[in-house]
């Protein structure tokens, strides 16, 4: 219900904030139907219809397109968190955030039994953290998510520095997310290419598919236009795929961008409509 | 050879036991056709048609379906060992249980390694853990026991509660067993729904799936029935599937249960017969 | 450009060298045409139409079939090297080679941070470590190189032998390695059977596949044909397989062979050139 009162870092920022201004409802506002706003590489926001907040990736610290720091989040303000893998800029801040909110996060096994390890030196409680695995759902409202198989690595930077390896996170995931109408978003996570993607196209039959396109640690923008496709088998639902792993501000050189993706998708002529999320701009999702 | 001189841990194991006491062969009898006994999660001993005993998973500690303690297990008991996955309910008390009975473990590299690494406390020999991995087999007498992919986490609760994650188990796995007159059994590990359950049914033409149903940190009931469908891809063995992952006693409030998988198979049209195991009742499995 | 100066370690390498002496192109030489050298397990040499030296895997210490020792590399020697996981045959002394040579090592970011600690030991430098994911591609010169799926484990033995298991290493890998005039050789690393594979086929078309053959950790002989069929799929492109790792020299009695391929492949009645390489040998490879 709050306003989201944007706090920005540098002048960078202007163009985030004046499309953040756009929101059509507020950071915690009783939707009508399920709202999505990026910020920034895999970070998102969901809306569902009834209003409960779910983040994606929450990556603050270091993520030059998000338009606000972790100080922005107050009690309440968020319901549910998902983090897709124990990179940094996958799980990024969302521990942090789950202790000041009171959210729940909901990822593997391995990597909540770290978070569990993390949440109570930010303030927050062990019993916030639901560990789950490949195939498991968490019933939030009306809204159901299910962790999906993502061809991806899940390690840990240690916090100990003398630790010469990365901590296992267990397997990365993605989410199938289906809202209260019925509406499925399938994020994939930071994906390679994979079968596993035809799969989710036969079994769950997505509306809307967030794809990651970075390339470099991930699918690059043609082989994310071969998931599309590899989505869409036994699927009349797909509409709208989403590009993901993405920067405006800070972009590497090495990463792929909205623009390739949609060309790609074009080449593979996919009767699909490609939405490139502006930063911080709020966009209804519909089936 | 020996019968199963049970030890009842409290009342609560009386129905247990009663079944214990049906079971048609001994412990360690000579069988003349496959046998299968559950005793809850994904504790499963097969008795090959040569006497060969195998456990799957022997969870013990913690497991109240479990109708005998470690104590029961002597010199002789066991001959070989599977264990899933580094998670303390799949690979259960695998290390301990081997240094009992002698038996040998089999299963991937790195949680083989944890293992043999924990053997020798228990008063056995890194020698009885056979590292393998994913794709690999191991012979028992008259049969074969391939390592098969599960989609899952195989992190291991350090003994050492100063490190903040989860060791490193590898791969989870499954396994496909090949008894002495060609019989297959798929166990299926604790799996989300993956392409590679439809590889199998083409590939390996299993006669009985163990299928793993409990949500949550894998396939719900409803993504296990589609797990049945895909193994029937170009399978005409497929007869037989058995729920597993799932608890009578201590059962928490989230796990599926073997109606639920038996309802999903019904509403899939599949003709296939569902086998819900009793614990400590003992099925002859037959192609 | 440096003729390979070989260096025996003991009478047993005469054979191989023999064999090395027969180079078409000496170690770093402008080779026409791409070519593949083998040493044993799964250590490859590649050189690039226009002289890029790739190594995959290469494990030296403890490789009977290796006709060099570490010693052998100086600077320039090699321009990248793969290593498909963290066990200590697959990625073997690439730390040590890329610290001799000035090589870039291309691996996932988590076996590449465990690579970055090390390398400095060695007198390399952290920036050597191009670290990567599952689906990313890395250029150099004419030759793109993608990391794909492979079903294996990925545990790091720890040099601290107080630590109780494997440090995680991350995904295990394969490699799409395409040359400059479109050749496109797959490297399956160590993998069990997997859709993915079929994959592979449909989207990469390669023109050589490695595959693997040991069994016991990965695919044994007649899984490794079938994982040839599954290559097929939508693939007109594919004429020859090559075994991997297998061992001339030291190899253990489990180990599968590259005639029992040969004899799998003629089993599934696959029109495909099997390419048995001796060691030390250069095999040239066309579309």
């Amino acid at each position: 219900m709050r306003e989201p009162n944007l706090t920005p870092r540098s002048a960078v920022f202007v163009v985030a904030l004046v499309a953040a201004a756009a929101l059509t409802g507020a950071w915690g506002s009783m939707a009508k139907a399920a709202e999505m706003t990026f910020y920034g590489n895999q970070f998102f926001r969901l809306v569902s219809d009834e209003g409960k907040v779910i983040l994606i990736n929450p990556w603050i610290k270091g993520n030059k397109d998000a338009p606000f720091d972790i100080d922005f989040f107050k009690t309440g303000d968020v319901d549910l968190i998902l983090a897709t893998s124990g990179h940094g800029d996958d799980q990024g801040n969302a521990v942090e955030i789950a202790a000041k909110t009171g959210a729940t996060i909901f990822t593997v096994s391995e990597l909540g039994g770290w978070m569990q390890n993390q949440i109570e030196g930010f303030g927050g409680s062990k019993k916030q953290v639901y560990r789950g695995g490949i195939g498991g759902r968490y019933q939030i409202g009306g809204v159901t998510v299910q962790l999906i198989q993502s061809a991806h690595g899940s390690g840990i930077a240690p916090r100990d520095k003398s630790f010469p390896a990365r901590y296992g996170g267990g397997p990365a995931s993605g989410a199938l997310i289906t809202f209260e109408d019925g509406l499925k978003v399938l994020m994939a996570g930071s994906t390679g290419l994979s079968m596993e993607l035809q799969l989710f196209g036969m079994r769950y039959q997505p509306h809307v598919a967030l794809i990651p396109i970075a390339g470099r640690f991930m699918m690059h923008p043609d082989d994310a236009a071969y998931a599309a496709k590899l989505l869409m088998t036994d699927n009349p639902n797909l509409k709208t795929v989403v590009p993901q792993h993405f920067r405006v501000n800070g972009r590497p050189g090495w990463m792929g961008t909205p623009e390739q993706f949609a060309a790609e998708i074009k080449n593979l002529g996919l009767d699909l409509e490609v939405l490139s999320p502006e930063i911080g701009k709020a966009y209804t999702l519909r089936k």
